[in-house]
């Protein structure tokens, strides 16, 4: 037996410095997975696990290898992460060190945060994730403050407030350490808050950058929005951009503008609703997309990009990819941020395609119709999208997108432009009459496993209510994600057959994860419903779904 | 094959009819394994299960079922019941009743009660468990409502208020039905209620009788206060009685005199700290047997009351026996109340023994030191108890008791007779200070195998925290129950090996359950922290144990 081998046998731990993760560790995220070090299992934010040790034939022997409660009814949709055998989850009022094999407790450190905060969080009271580097945990809160704590006591090491709630700020999404600098975004475009992403000093929490997503009066796209920019607000960033350390690119997708209503911002309102590249040692733009020009239904931009290496015409190129909340999947050149297709994956009916020469969309006349004469129209996707901000994945081994997505349309019309032409920062900022509607199957989500280039379903299973997690995919040839009745399940990656499910306590909205340890993979996902549709739009299916997160953590079972 | 067996195999819903639990039903629960009908799984609360498919060689295969989540970071110590596939659970704040199989939520019937109730309710915002009685479920409340619901629907049939609040009366315990009457009885002796035992009409609510527990001035029993009875208060009913059908006797077990400080109530005090029978249709006192005259030490006689069959002597007896929390293990003759046997099984220093034939504790000089002048002594078992309310179990395989026993002493001393002579109801009535000690061996709990005539165990496992949670027997050769640190357990019932073990997200303070469908066994027991200990007694080996509220069931994994 080798040294190395016996000493894992043997259940040695590894030395402190072990937990000093490098530049490199957080490159080789997705392929090191012991692990789990990043949001999205991976710098290119793939969620796929080259594991499979559990697969289609294994599957069906997974069960529970422990439970932990979080201790709270708000919506769990944090994604876990693992280093040297703890994991790390967060919640709105907790970040949480538990041991990986055992689900014990080590430490927990709660935030306090002034009740009416909550005020201007528009959907839900959540956290959705940490950063990990250098023996530190990163993670930001719902009151605007970005904070560092020690790995392995919990406490704080550094916190700066970022931003004013009043002003209908806050923070919900995982920051990124990208080249050596922590970036987070913000949200509340619902409330007028001017979006911005920024760059904080890892070691001093110090502000290194800010950039806003809406230029400022008179500056660069400032031509795109009435009045010289003077009302421009919106194009919150309150999911999390991924990373290419080759490109040292930082992609980041950017909210819808505000108000909802369109009829004040006539243009095409730069750069929300954008897919944006940038230096994340300085904030500097590099380049951008949009893919809803002066958009009415808020089409947030936000939605996962997850980078890969595509076969396009023979050619292989590096793509950033969306399923976009708009309903078309976007591919990116990563480098430039040209179009190299966008197809619609759900029904839409508010453009004919992109053009994709020019990028733009091709509107139709019930979309003209809002823009132009503030009608009242029935529109695909409705508010919520095709998809929403959970995320993706995709395997590189089947070449197919993943994607939880919405089959809901609604009923649209803007308020007149008067009540939306003097709102204030901290204001709700909408505007508009929304009613969903739902297609005759009853059913309003859809797994899907997606073409990126056609936008394609190779398969697809319907679901009673939306799906509001994230997925991911394996080696072993499987798919995992959560229903909001509860179910954790695992399905064929090739066929979409469900090969396994396990009925956890609460509805799922959390980002599943795999890793392993000792030469054992295990799968870990939060339970606990909350988040936007569960509480904004009625939905009989969840009568019975109570609150109440828990993180699992599953194993196969021992002979 | 038979059509029975196919109409199980298809999965026929049982018809409506089979809802109606009769009298039948109830007196053989303890035989029907299908269904839990009765709290303590039948009416002696012996909490054994003839099932043994989960059994020494099989239970390492038990794996969750599911989990539902209890929406609370209050504990859980209810006992669930089980009937035509439907597992029904109490918490402080709602009834559930949730598929068996699924763990999906068939109903929820929330209970609102105002805020200030919790001021007087000493030891947990708890509820125990439910009755289930011809397709009705009864509960009690915190409130002290006395509620009916429709099994079915959840709906309210009837409620009736039992007590003021204000006065520092609480319910959290179980009710039972026992010759077509309802009783139920009530909590608040450390705020000084007078403790009664209460029968309810089924069909109404209508209160049919009311037994005090201790009596009025001038009443039989009152010459044992003094004053006549005057200043009697004290002997809380809050946990749940046996019923023996063939002698159509109630044995109930009543908790400590008020205030605990016993120099302003010299004299028996009864019916404090004892165990009566009594006649379910009148409440008439049939017989009574007092464990600890002039208690000081808050050692409530409230324990589960377990009834069985015993060879005493050559001679099989029809006892009732209980850990009692004074630290004996007392056996009686349960028609007529008779001393049989009483042995300490845990740590005593206040009674050498119990005189067979008074039935009278022998005080040692520390506890006449205590009563005449008002020492300071260290004493066991603390105020805790030898055990407490979570129910022992009992093998009629085995001839063993299963008691969550507690390694705890105190130091006590009464506080001067002033401080206690005008206290009003709803006030606290403590009067002593106490500083709890613990062994040199770190072990506040073991789990004891007892042999109930000698009080000695046969083995016994040490725990580092007390185990709160009730303990459950099977013919599978198992004992299953759980600790405040999460794991649920099951041990070798003949040598106390732990077999199998699962980490559920809090700690446990429940009751285990065993039942059967479709010819397979299921185990299903709450988690989630609370009660006195948590909420009382610093431990440092719980500090990392979060709460929250979930009920899981367990199953053999499938090949």
């Amino acid at each position: 037996m080798r040294p190395l081998i016996a000493a894992l046998l043997l259940g040695f731990a590894l030395p402190a410095t072990a937990m000093a993760q490098s530049v490199a560790d957080l490159r080789n995220d997705a392929k090191t997975p012991g692990d789990v070090l990043t949001y999205g299992m991976g710098y290119n934010q793939q969620r796929f696990s080259p594991l499979k040790q559990i697969n289609r034939k294994t599957v069906k022997h997974l069960v529970p290898a422990w439970s932990y409660s979080m201790a709270s009814n708000y919506g769990e949709e944090s994604q876990a992460l693992v280093k040297d055998g703890v994991i790390y989850i967060t919640s709105h009022d907790k970040t949480v060190a538990v041991d990986a094999l055992t689900g014990k407790e080590i430490w927990k450190t709660t935030i306090e945060y002034p009740p009416e905060t909550t005020k201007t969080v528009c959907c839900g009271i959540v956290n959705r994730g940490a950063a990990l580097y250098e023996g530190r945990l990163y993670r930001t809160t719902l009151d605007t403050h970005v904070i560092a704590l020690d790995m392995k006591t919990g406490k704080e090491v550094w916190n700066v407030k970022s931003s004013d709630t009043a002003d209908g700020a806050a923070m919900t999404g995982a920051p990124i350490v990208a080249n050596g600098v922590l970036v987070n975004g913000i949200a509340g475009a619902e409330f007028g808050v001017r979006g911005f992403l920024e760059g904080h000093d890892l070691e001093t929490g110090k502000q290194l950058w800010r950039l806003y997503t809406v230029p400022g009066e008179g500056e660069k796209g400032s031509e795109t929005w009435p009045n010289g920019g003077a009302k421009a607000s919106g194009g919150s960033t309150w999911t999390t951009g991924s990373y290419d350390p080759d490109l040292d690119l930082v992609f980041w997708g950017i909210g819808n503008p505000a108000p909802w209503n369109p009829l004040d911002r006539k243009g095409d309102d730069l750069y929300t609703n954008s897919i944006i590249a940038f230096r994340p040692k300085t904030g500097e733009m590099v380049w951008h997309y949009q893919m809803s020009p002066n958009d009415p239904f808020d089409h947030d931009g936000v939605n996962a990009l997850v980078q890969a290496d595509l076969k396009i015409g023979g050619k292989v190129q590096k793509v950033v990819m969306q399923a976009g909340r708009n309903g078309f999947f976007y591919v990116l050149d990563r480098a430039t941020g040209k179009l190299l297709a966008a197809n619609n994956y759900v029904k839409v009916t508010w453009a004919n395609g992109i053009d994709l020469k020019t990028g733009r969309p091709n509107w139709t006349i019930d979309m003209k119709s809002v823009i132009e004469s503030a009608s009242k129209i029935s529109t695909w996707p409705s508010i919520s999208g095709g998809t929403n901000w959970f995320p993706m994945s995709y395997s590189p081994l089947t070449g197919l997108a993943y994607v939880n997505t919405l089959d809901m349309g609604m009923e649209y019309q803007p308020l007149p432009i008067e009540q939306v032409q003097n709102l204030k920062t901290g204001q709700p900022h909408y505007g508009v009459k929304i009613t969903n509607i739902y297609p005759e199957s009853g059913n309003r989500g859809i797994l899907k496993a997606i073409d990126p280039l056609s936008g394609k379903a190779k398969w697809q299973v319907p679901f009673k209510s939306a799906n509001w997690a994230g997925t991911m995919a394996t080696a072993g040839g499987l798919v995992f994600t959560g229903a909001l009745t509860g179910e954790f399940m695992a399905f064929d990656s090739e066929t979409g057959k469900m090969l396994w499910q396990f009925q956890t306590p609460s509805g799922i909205i959390g980002q599943p994860i795999t890793w392993e340890r000792n030469g054992k993979q295990y799968v870990t996902v939060t339970s606990g419903t909350g988040g936007v549709y569960v509480l904004k739009i009625p939905d009989a299916n969840l009568a019975h779904v109570p609150p109440g997160g828990s993180l699992w953590t599953f194993k196969l079972m021992e002979d």
